[in-house]
């Protein structure tokens, strides 16, 4: 895939400067149309053989282009806030809203490259790496994200030659970095990675493109083309996804019958124990590496809230973050469905309670239909990704399912309208809801059969009584994070691999 | 002001339960109107003898309250990403848009507490940090951020009992800290401190309240009822700041001559010359401890975006991002008007470039009336008092405004009509602005001699010679970044201690 590029094809000067001229109107027409549709964001990544130009090309297409819209996400080291969150939280975090273009370097191709450059690559690390990344842009594709991926190549000789030819001149010397000098001595090991890592990862809907990179308006120009052509095509009609990542769904769990009402005087011991034993694990030193993911789902009044006050009074309200999640905002909805959800992920000894979750997407967004069917479909698989890299980092993910009985809710409205503490909970749009109870429990049958997962399954709990589901989910965070204490058996083994890429 | 808190003031649990059944439901009430009313935000600011009882208060009142609309903003040790930022960024980052409430723990109040409880405290800093924080809170307050400040307390006896009572049990043992041990040998100290700190920051706008806080039921309706007194009461109609933060006005630069126009050839030198320069600067490891903001302001077509390009082209693109600042997004417009220019500062190494500024709020807010003349006059010192925390942290802040003249900005807005590289540059905006030429004048002068400061001086350079005016710029930016390198006679004395506060 490199014969052409290692060719080191020129161009002349004059004729690059031909065609500069229409190029920099057409670029600069569609990245205003694009802008004006907003409906799309692009993704140009950067990779190649170190020295090939990659700065140099993309500050002068910035100049070509409107730079005040393209924004420059480099990745480094990971800083202390970044290690704390599963690999991918650096790029979901930056990702630029529709109508904005992203240049990305250092990006999620870090570790597959590395791998891929070793002396004996590993086979099975590399297809893992190259699945979580095919997924990863498989989605971001279906979602308006456009990925375009460059790489940059030349010679060996090219290389060198163009090393030295700016050493010597002082006034460019300063952008030969001590990277691109270290990098020539392994030309071929890089070469090879290339190789590798854009024949597992070339996907229609996220392509990978060679630019020739020996002569500088070669260099320039391709690049330039390469971009003008993805602003013009869009983002694909259809994604064909990789197979989702590795996920064990568990059995549906049987409906729960109803547990005997709790007592008042036992409910209130219980609890305590139970806040107690909760608010010792949330405490412990182990926690403080760990971090704790809790969503809660459930119809109108079936004790969500509730639920959740009994939890965070045995927490330290310094240490807990609750989310109330609604319709998107304008500002979230302008990114991918889960990017709200990433950006809310604790670090490390901290909590992050959902009061409903990304769940909304098979959930109320395929009730009412707020999202197209095969947006609703490929969602599962999505979710379960998404837990997995959580799982891989060590966040605990708690899922809880409230069940009401259709009386009992029937019953609570009427309570709510009639109390003045309550009041403000019950709105219209609850009784619209129960009047689709049917499609509800539907989709919360599909939801429960697709998504629980060994990695994150779900907690189902009969809440008619409400003393007895309380109990149940403190005592179970309770004893989820004492668990977690214990020595483990068997670590999760793709799970660690999932997460070391970044 | 401790005297009645110190008397350890109880009251009966029945008549606890009573008052409680109204402020619940007057809580929820007003909540729920400043919610849908969304024109202030809430800020409970909780200090006060350790050991009080501020969390559990808090986490009680969370049930209360509708939890899922109060943010607990809690501050510990300073961050990495942190430690690079003015002491004030990680409070600006975390506002809260209007309708919600925070609740502050660990606030801008620890500096002036740790110093105010030394042996002897120092009264020059004391002074300096209450002031900082005045401004602060005096500008919130303009802003529709409303903030009043709990002040926990309790005699040294109650203190000490109630530490052992629930030490004693084990169900409530874990809700002692450490802390709570250390900070019983050290009562009148902490005391003092109180003391010193509310007699220096309580203004009507921001004001303390002490709370009772021996008796739970005491303790927490004192704070349920200053809370909700404060949703009721909303911000101050009006606000008496205190003086601005010290900062030089500089005399009006003069209106700088037409500089003879510089020829191609030695354009292209010149330039080469001062962005090689500029390259070295910014790559140089001293630069790596230092952070740059440029801010660019001018009238259309004085050549923002030529210079900015100019600059750029010297930089790694990986180590800039370009803002260009038009009206704020309704996310934004939900916070004070300095809040998106707070969040965009750079880390250590990094430079941020500012295609017009918060300089909008006192010239095209002003010229074009979108902010009430009062608001516009308070901005001057707004600003200073926000430059001088960029510069006490060590950011270099440049700022330049181009002047261009009225005959060559026709010239210019013709030829941008008539390229097709450029006719995207121009809008009827652009002409309706021109229409108030002389409008623009008067706030040009008004920021030019209210905002020219021995900490940020403004640099005015003639654009009529776009040549002239870029290296001049570029040439500034590489004298001042290479100014840094050398060693400082004079360290900025208020400045080190603007900084410290955190």
């Amino acid at each position: 895939m490199f014969q052409y590029a290692e060719t080191d094809p020129m161009m002349s000067h004059d004729d690059a400067r031909e065609q500069e001229a229409t190029l920099r109107v057409e670029l600069l027409q569609e990245q205003y149309r694009r802008l004006q549709a907003a409906d799309q964001t692009l993704l140009i990544v950067l990779a190649g053989i170190d020295g090939a130009g990659k700065g140099s090309t993309i500050n002068l297409l910035n100049t070509w282009l409107d730079p005040r819209h393209i924004h420059t996400l480099a990745y480094g080291d990971l800083t202390h806030q970044e290690a704390m969150r599963p690999a991918m939280w650096r790029y979901w975090r930056d990702l630029p809203r529709k109508g904005q273009t992203g240049v990305v370097f250092g990006s999620w191709y870090g570790t597959l490259l590395t791998e891929a450059a070793r002396k004996k690559p590993d086979p099975a690390k590399m297809a893992m790496y190259a699945r979580v990344i095919n997924r990863f842009e498989a989605m971001l594709a279906a979602e308006g994200v456009q990925v375009v991926k460059l790489w940059f190549h030349l010679s060996r000789q090219a290389q060198k030659e163009r090393a030295n030819r700016m050493l010597k001149d002082p006034e460019t010397a300063w952008r030969v970095s001590h990277a691109d000098l270290k990098v020539r001595k392994k030309f071929d090991r890089l070469r090879n990675a290339g190789e590798l890592t854009i024949s597992q990862t070339h996907r229609s809907h996220a392509p990978w493109i060679v630019i020739p990179s020996a002569n500088e308006d070669m260099r320039t120009l391709c690049a330039a083309q390469a971009i003008l052509s993805a602003l013009k095509r869009g983002t694909a009609r259809r994604v064909q996804a990789d197979e989702p990542l590795p996920a064990t769904l568990l059995p549906l769990p049987a409906r729960p019958p109803k547990t005997p009402a709790l007592r008042k005087s036992s409910y209130d011991d219980e609890l305590l124990h139970w806040q107690s034993r909760l608010a010792h694990a949330v405490r412990d030193k182990s926690f403080s590496h760990k971090s704790l993911v809790l969503a809660f789902e459930g119809l109108d009044a079936a004790g969500k809230g509730g639920s959740i006050r009994r939890v965070t009074a045995a927490l330290d309200v310094r240490n807990f973050d609750i989310h109330p999640i609604s319709a998107p905002s304008a500002y979230e909805a302008s990114r991918p469905y889960l990017w709200r959800f990433w950006r809310k992920l604790p670090a490390h000894g901290k909590i992050a309670i959902f009061d409903r979750s990304w769940y909304g997407r098979v959930l109320v967004e395929r009730v009412e239909r707020l999202t197209p069917p095969p947006a609703v479909r490929r969602a599962y698989d999505e979710i379960n990704d998404f837990e997995l890299q959580l799982a891989a980092n060590g966040t605990l993910l708690l899922k809880f399912w409230l069940d009401v009985s259709k009386e009992e809710q029937l019953r609570r409205f009427r309570e709510r309208e009639a109390s003045p503490f309550k009041t403000f909970k019950i709105t219209p749009d609850d009784w619209r809801n129960r009047a689709k109870w049917k499609a509800y429990q539907a989709a919360r049958h599909d939801m429960l059969t697709r998504t629980s997962t060994e990695h994150a399954p779900w907690h189902t709990v009969q809440s008619d009584d409400k003393r007895a589901a309380r109990v149940h989910i403190v005592k179970t965070i309770a004893l989820a994070l004492e668990a977690m204490r214990k020595p483990r058996f068997r670590e999760p083994e793709v799970g660690d691999q999932v997460n070391v890429l970044s």
